[in-house]
Order: structure tokens, then C-alpha cells, then sequence
């Protein structure tokens, strides 16, 4: 069994952010020498999420026109009273989701045709990690 | 320690559709001979999701419910200008979530006393696959 | 390659309540002898929530009134018709995610500095579990 651990660093330009890192991930799935097995890639930041769909600009709009609606920017959250600003990006990382899980199979990431890996940044401009943990044979 | 993977392929009739696949997941589960780790089932395809809830057809009409009004069809999704008209099911998929993992003790699945495990589809009329993979020994 | 299995059980005064369980999965990971693997903190029952978040009064405050808002409670679900009043229970915990995998390393929680695990319970006043499943060497 083999148990290997290595982090993805960002520090975005904008506060809002979305980055494909399928390619990061599976480098990472490589160099760990796990041919069966899985791979979690959690955000280790509360105001950031990992979440699997489309790497289509049309549709990564949709999503951040979606997600300011659902969890708008702006409004009087309690958190605030602490000094923060940026209550709504921790809700933002709930509906999308923090971490994912892929499946390693024959030494590759067990992906759809479509499916492609998404760290989304919701409180940039700062360094955060994201944690990525391989197990597996 | 044994790794095993399967995929269960759907091919529904109606665009939505909810399938419960508590008893499939169940059996590739017990083909694998793992009596204690994990399994990971998800979803292949960015417009569908698998996720855990009740097996009661007046909540899943509820789910249906709850998801068109927080994520309706029909809007001029900006996605749509590539052709696609689905933009409302990957918002939907990402509501409801795309995989779960069900620990697996003494061989079985280890679920509480309500917990099924759903295919949820939001843009069927085509086949489309699921991951199941097992872990464990 | 270890598996352990431990269960955590909640009974809430409230029947909605956010409880903290960083520690408790802390001891179970220490007990199991993992020192490099993944945990599994999974609700079984299908009105509970496990999420990583914030520990902050405000915030979690935020997350409740928010979830009220995305799924109120007190609405003619359908599921009602069965008898049952908490529809809004199984929506909000769809929202916050019904399960966490936590990454072990070197021993411990890799976790990022703010992050904690938190059971959100939506229907409690009654015994309930949480699923704590190890899986490392």
C-alpha cells in the first residue's frame, strides 16, 4: 500500500478565481506511483472549494452568476461583527463543495469525457493550499 | 489489500430521472471481497449526481421541486451560447452533489437505517456511466 | 494496511443544533494507530450534516439563516404527506453535505488552520450516528 500527501499553492489576482488543476492533480498521481486506488483534493481553506464539472468559460460564469445569487456578497452576516468581510465566500465553498475524490485506475485518473478538476477561489489574494492525498497500490 | 472497480451505465427515458442504486453498489461491493474500507460511487458525467437521502417518492418530488427553483431551467444561461441547453443540470448536479463514499464493515455496506444511495440524472435520454470503486482488504 | 471503525452518537436539546466534532475525530484517528491515510466523518442518518467550516458563533449563525432561507422549514412538501414534518431537514443537510474525508498525516488531522469538523444536526432530539471510518498504514 502506498500513502503519498504533496499541496497545490494559490494566490489569486482577483478575490473570485476559478483554475482548472486536473493536469496538477494527475502529475501529483504520477509521481506517487499509485496505479489503483484514489486521490482526495480538499481545499484546506474555508473560503475556497474543489469541485469536478466543465472547463467551459460560459458555464464557469453561469456558475459565479449562480452562486452570487444563492450566497450574495455584501449582506449584513453576523460573522462581520468579527471584522471579516467575507461571510458569503464561506457559503459559496458549501454549495460548490470543498473536496473531491478521483478514482485511479491503470495508473490514471478515472475521469468522464467532460470531467475536469476545479479549485474555486472565493477570498483570493492571499496564499491558500489545497491538500492532495494519494492511496492506493 | 484489494482494489476493485466497476461502473454501473444509465440510459434513462425522461430527461430527470432519480434510480436507486443502493443494491447494485451492494453487489459489485460483494464481487470485490473487500469485507472492511470504503467505496467511492460517482458520477462520470458533469450533468448528474449521486448522492445519499430517503427512499420516498414524496421527498424526490420535493428534491425536484426544490432544485428548479434554485436552479431553474430555461434561463439564458450563458453556457447556452455554445450550443448546450443543459446549463440548469450542472447546477443541479452541483446541489445535490456528485459522489459519495459508503464505508463498507463486515462486508457489507455500512449505512444507517434510511440511508439509499441515488442516481440523480438532470439530462438523460443517453448513456452515461458511474464510477465504483472499492477499497479496502 | 489498518481499518478502523468508530461511531459517534448525538442526542440535541434543539432540534437544530452545530456541534463540533474536530477532537472527537482526532481520538478516533489517534486509537486507530493511522499515521498516514484518510478518514471518513459521514452522518447516517439522512436529516444530519457533516461539513468543514468555520468555528465561529456568527458564522454558523449565517449558515442557519441562510439554510432557512434556501429550505425553509414549514412549506406542503410532499413528504409530509407521510406523516413526517422535516422535508427541510433533508434539503438543508443536501446543503451543507451529509460527509467529510479528512486527510492523516504523519499522525495527525491534515487540516488547514481554520478548518473544523462540525456535525450540523436538522431534525435531532432523538439518538443519532455519525460514522467515523479510518483507512491508512
Amino acid at each position: 500500500m502506498r500513502v503519498h500527501t504533496d499541496y497545490l499553492w494559490f494566490n489569486t489576482k482577483q478575490r473570485q478565481e476559478f483554475i482548472r488543476i486536473t493536469d496538477e492533480v494527475a502529475k501529483i498521481v504520477e509521481a506517487s506511483g499509485v496505479s489503483e486506488g484514489m486521490v482526495l483534493v480538499s481545499a484546506m481553506h474555508i473560503t475556497a472549494a474543489v469541485y469536478v464539472n466543465d472547463w467551459e468559460d460560459g458555464l464557469i460564469h453561469d456558475f459565479q452568476q449562480w452562486l452570487e445569487k444563492l450566497a450574495p456578497a455584501g449582506l449584513p452576516y453576523r460573522h462581520h461583527q468579527t471584522g471579516e468581510d467575507n461571510a458569503d465566500a464561506h457559503l459559496k465553498r458549501t454549495l460548490m463543495g470543498h473536496q473531491v475524490i478521483v478514482p485511479i485506475t491503470k495508473g490514471k485518473l478515472d475521469l468522464g469525457p467532460w470531467e475536469q478538476v476545479f479549485y474555486a477561489e472565493f477570498d483570493g489574494q492571499r496564499r491558500k493550499r489545497v491538500v492532495v492525498k494519494v492511496m492506493g497500490e
